[in-house]
């Protein structure tokens, strides 16, 4: 009976085994605080597995769901006794275990002792968090369960690091979505996202880091240039690219690795995973120090060979190691005298067996005689039954089988004794040296985990550089300014699916002066939605310091893109479509600053055709109007009513997205133009959808029916208007240009 | 060294281990053949873990899609070779492994012979499926594979069942996503779905043959009328139910239990549990036995008690038996002589030890002498150093530790060997034993498979019971006319969402006469589309043979639902979101027929106004002049011009759902009148969302604005018009009808 002890709990949050983890994809354990006070919330998140440990304070329910979801943890502990409302409507959005903490685990002074004790520091001022009281509440909870869990094992988490959110362009759950960044809605997954154009890492840190940077896009200017000239120095220097990817290739997760390490759970074929993995850091060493960007200048400079952890383990370990410990051979021969001593006397075991057995048969004159071993009986000495008449009389009965008998001797018995402790002792060795040597390597653990996060830099610039080479990107040019300027952008993902260079790229340009709201009209399937997100896209990938799909761009930093795109409704919680649609409305109205950029693909069509135009021209009119600057807005609509606007507002303009009309075919242009459109050409695309022609025939005959009376929806002025204030100047306007007709545009 | 052999090969398709599988899903392995000469493709789909095999031919691609994604298999084979587009189209739509099979596996006469072989009959004309001859490719193609992957293990597959897709209503991939009968979109799974309603079954026999049926609504109105008074009966009988229910509750997946038998992975609680599982089995014998609805008669005349297969598992088996065969004790005492002689043995050595222990104390005089013993050394006596002086000649030393010697004396090894003898002996028999009783189990599986469908049946119309019961469910009168009528009808999801009678039931009629096609409009948020909803799920549930949310109905049977909801782009195909909504509703035009019902749920809202208003008449009209008989329809829309179409159609009718407004707020009453709405309070419900007040107010005055002018959107008739022929007699109508301002009633 072996006595078994209970050496850690595993929950959703700490989670450390390999099989168990997705390799590019964070593992969070979170802790939410509320002050009692004021609406400040602290959110701690740590990655066992990885330990990133990070710390943030909001000030609103809101911003701390959305941070959540864009943490999106695995487990969350909460005060006990606490069940808040967000955390419900947070359950309904994504999937994560929630679990109930002693509140006394939240305490204030526990928990700052409680940090400062772990990361043995005489106060948090060095990580920069002493005032964050939330936050240090919630970051002592996440150190108490995972001491109460994990039982101590943890002390490879070396950082906590505070961020604050206005460091960070703000992308809430539903832009994340509709812009695909990591996920695709055609394909469920990752292919058709973002994340699957840009990413290129070759290791699972490089992965998650790279995602950690898509995710938390960069406001700082001065930050986001320092990636884009490492990224420019990778692009330029192709052969130099290829040669760090290539030795990025052979590498493991040695951040994972490194945490399985300090927590005891490594085998002999992790620690070997390592050494290999350390094993490349001279060589990428070497080709950083060339380089002249200072991004890589400091990664070269702050590049820790750690010869001497891969030295030690190729010194002690055999490669390939055993599966398990237990196996024996995991150490090599030479490091340990009585070691090798043993060993050999067990390898010695068989060639004796071989000859003991030649020189029984020889004595006995049996020449099927055999020396054997098993478990249950140890050795032995098989004859068959049929010369028993010649077994000597020091020859001891052991086991009697149908046709044989089995017997020992005292020499077999010496010799069994010394070789099966031998083993013992070998095995005991073994553990013990092994032990040693995983805790030699946990003393460096803080020199590897800082290289894992060096690796994972250079993985993430240099995957996003060859992005930028395979797509042919630019570098676009990014300042604190309020312009945002893209000569021939693409979509980064809906170009990979067509045939190179059959994209057809557009220019935009929005700025606060002049050209601020675009209303954006014309035909279906004319690519009005691809046009709207992939600016949304190359901006995000700007401020990540990516290089983007266009010839050239500059781009004034945005602190937020929010959208507005696609409908679904939501019975079960009693929203409808059109509910839905104008709760996400509202919320940007809400949440946008001047500095944001805002994406809304056709809103108002969930109701009727009057309801949808006025509310769609109240939102465009006050985005126009917004604190006398406006906010920067690409809308595409089929109210192709909305297009007068620009007529009554400066900074309003209308595009169109060009089509041929061309022997009752749709030839579909792809091509931005000034101006707005007046036909959807929707009888036309349901034609190409298969729909049966006797249906699109009549279409068209209703149509002409709706078209050759005068289109005149132009509203004329009645009593309720003039009851009306802000109805005055812009009357005459919209009377004389809301839907204006075109009928001749049509007939052309 | 243990040798090992491949004993089979796993593949998705091929799954048999519970912790793989989920208990309430199949796991299909398909296989598609098509012909050379026609178009007709045979698909054969087969459970390994459960010995479902199916059957089924179809004529077009279409077809074979829509099966295919019904059927949802985890593994498809496909000829090599063969990569036709379906399959792409496939993949892009479900998650499924692609298998090619050499084309020889498909041949038409191996595959007879396959089947005919492994089957042991004649000929497959007993299966009904002699002239199946793609279905025949098929199946063998899946024997074919299985026979090579399970090595043969395959004995349980003793029925292979031919349907044919018009036996039962057609449930195309969007019209279940639609109606949200397995998953529902706002909770990403179960909870929220038809299924959670209604699945009250207590094994996973039962779960997995609920589905089934709701997979499969009837088209035989006999089948569905013996469902229905089997259900009858149960709600009647309260209490009878909750018995069956809680015996079913112990019971365990004998279907899966049975599978791993035959293919010989099961374990000693494996078939403790199948015991268990088959000891309930009287009791509901005894159960049935006092039912009168002919399913439940004949589920008791059919009901094979299986005591002697239950009884010899008790006989033989202990219980709880060991996790493993190999850690003892799994046969009982009194099963075979030998054995209980061994077993006596080794219990025995434990008190033959201490009783040693104590003897050799005494003799030796040594009072800490302890008799022990390991898995490396076996037995041996311990001393401490301090003791040596006091040891007796007879003992031999065995081993030296640091502060105590081994010793084994000719007693103590006599006897490790027979003990080591004995367990060995023990494990040898008690295999031999335990592998004699599953072949003997194995003999009986056939009639173990068919009571697991019986209890599987006789679940799932216990728990459509249970959820009539509950949840207040009627039985609709079904027959093969052409009314659907429904009294009090409500939605069998939301309604658990709300309080308890708090949801707002609504009477729906549709026949093929009067009112065929009902235009619903009214606000928004006023439960147009749960309404149109319900309807389509209250049909689907009786049709399954389940009671329904409804105070009485009487449905005539349909033979299809279609769906067209929501909407949602699709850019990496390049699919807008309007040509989504086009391919469906085109999908429907071309594939509904006269006993069919649509839900339409908007339509032409992705285009320009006039463009999706004719589409939206001219869809509508095409569906009520559908040779000449139409096609039962409900259609919500926000186009109240739709209303108009009332005029010219006799059996197209308006709804509305009724709302107050009242002091500038909406009441929703969620009550169906007749009539056609014209507002739809589409700001209201902005107000509601939480849109900034300025905003909304700005969107009022755009409002009254647009309607103050007289709403003229009439088309007078132009050059164009009198070219087209079918404009004739309509025209007056539509052009006095068509947006008919009630301005009137707005102002009330």
């Amino acid at each position: 009976l072996v006595r078994r002890e209970v050496t850690r709990v595993i929950t959703p949050g700490l989670i450390l085994e390999s099989q168990n983890l997705s390799a590019k994809k964070p593992n969070f354990l979170a802790a939410v605080s509320r002050s009692k006070r004021a609406m400040v919330f602290g959110l701690a998140y740590l990655d066992v597995s990885t330990a990133e440990f990070r710390v943030v304070e909001v000030d609103s329910e809101e911003a701390l769901q959305e941070e959540i979801l864009r943490v999106s943890p695995r487990e969350l502990l909460i005060p006990d006794g606490e069940d808040p409302l967000w955390v419900h409507q947070l359950q309904r959005r994504m999937d994560f275990t929630l679990t109930s903490l002693d509140r006394i685990d939240f305490d204030r002074h526990r928990s700052e002792e409680r940090l400062v004790e772990h990361f043995q520091v005489h106060s948090l001022e060095g990580f920069g968090i002493q005032n964050m009281e939330q936050g240090i509440e919630a970051a002592g909870a996440i150190l108490a369960y995972m001491q109460a869990n994990l039982l101590g094992k943890c002390d490879h988490i070396r950082k906590l690091l505070p961020y604050s959110r206005s460091d960070y362009m703000i992308l809430d759950e539903a832009t994340v979505r509709n812009l695909e960044v990591f996920q695709s809605s055609s394909f469920q997954g990752r292919q058709g996202s973002l994340l699957s154009v840009l990413d290129r890492t070759r290791t699972s840190m490089g992965g998650r880091k790279l995602q950690q940077w898509l995710r938390y896009p960069l406001l700082d200017l001065d930050r986001i240039k320092a990636r884009q000239e490492a990224v420019a120095e990778l692009v330029e220097h192709a052969e130099l690219r290829t040669e760090i990817l290539n030795c990025l290739e052979g590498m493991n997760d040695i951040e994972r690795l490194n945490s399985r390490n300090c927590t005891g759970t490594s085998t002999p074929r992790d620690l070997v995973a390592l050494k290999k993995s350390l094993q490349v850091l001279p060589a990428l060493k070497k080709m950083l120090h060339s380089c002249r960007s200072p991004l890589l200048q400091e990664l070269d400079q702050s590049w820790d060979e750690l010869s001497d952890v891969a030295e030690l383990l190729e010194a002690t370990l055999t490669d390939p190691p055993p599966l398990t410990l237990a196996a024996g051979g995991v150490i090599r021969q030479g490091v340990h005298q009585e070691l090798d001593h043993y060993v050999r006397l067990s390898r010695d075991a068989k060639s004796w067996m071989a000859e003991y057995e030649a020189r029984e048969r020889q004595e006995t004159g049996i020449s099927s005689l055999k020396v054997r071993f098993n478990k249950v009986f140890g050795y032995y000495i098989e004859l068959s039954k049929s010369n028993l008449s010649a077994v000597p009389s020091h020859y001891f009965r052991k086991q009697t089988l149908v046709n044989a008998e089995r017997f020992i001797t005292e020499e077999l018995k010496t010799f069994e004794t010394q070789v099966l402790e031998a083993d013992e002792k070998r095995q005991e060795l073994e553990q013990q040296l092994f032990v040693e040597l995983r805790q030699a390597i946990v003393q460096e653990s803080e020199r590897i985990q800082s290289m894992a996060g060096n690796v994972a830099r250079l993985d993430s610039l240099a995957s996003l550089a060859e992005a930028a080479a395979k797509n042919d990107y630019c570098r676009p040019v990014l300042d604190g300014g309020e312009v945002i300027s893209i000569r021939d952008g693409r979509h980064p993902v809906i170009e990979q699916f067509l045939q190179e260079g059959s994209f057809v790229p557009n220019d935009i340009h929005l700025d606060q002066e002049k050209q601020q709201i675009i209303i954006l009209t014309g035909p279906n399937m004319a690519g009005k939605s691809t046009i709207l997100r992939q600016v949304a896209l190359i901006v995000l990938m700007a401020q990540v310091g990516s290089f983007i799909p266009a010839s050239a761009a500059r781009i004034g930093l945005v602190d937020r893109i929010f959208t507005r795109v696609g409908a679904s409704d939501d019975l079960a919680r009693g929203r409808s479509t059109f509910m839905v649609e104008m709760q996400e409305t509202a919320n940007i109205l809400h949440q946008a600053s001047p500095r944001s950029l805002i994406i809304l693909d056709e809103i108002g069509r969930g109701t009727s055709t009057f309801d949808g135009l006025s509310i769609a021209w109240a939102v465009a009119e006050h985005l126009h109007d917004f604190k006398d600057v406006g906010i920067k807005t690409l809308f595409a609509t089929h109210y192709h009513e909305l297009t007068a606007m620009s007529e009554t507002r400066p900074r309003v303009k209308n595009f169109n997205v060009a089509i041929k009309d061309w022997q009752n075919e749709i030839l579909f242009f792809h091509k931005l133009l000034p101006g707005g459109a007046n036909r959807s050409y929707g009888i036309q695309v349901a034609q190409l959808a298969g729909m049966p022609q006797e249906v699109t025939q009549r279409a068209k005959e209703i149509l002409a029916g709706l078209e050759s009376g005068q289109t005149s929806l132009v509203p004329r002025p009645g009593p309720e208007q003039r009851r009306s204030r802000r109805f005055k100047e812009e009357d005459t306007a919209i009377q004389l240009s809301l839907f204006k007709p075109s009928l001749q545009w049509l007939r052309d």
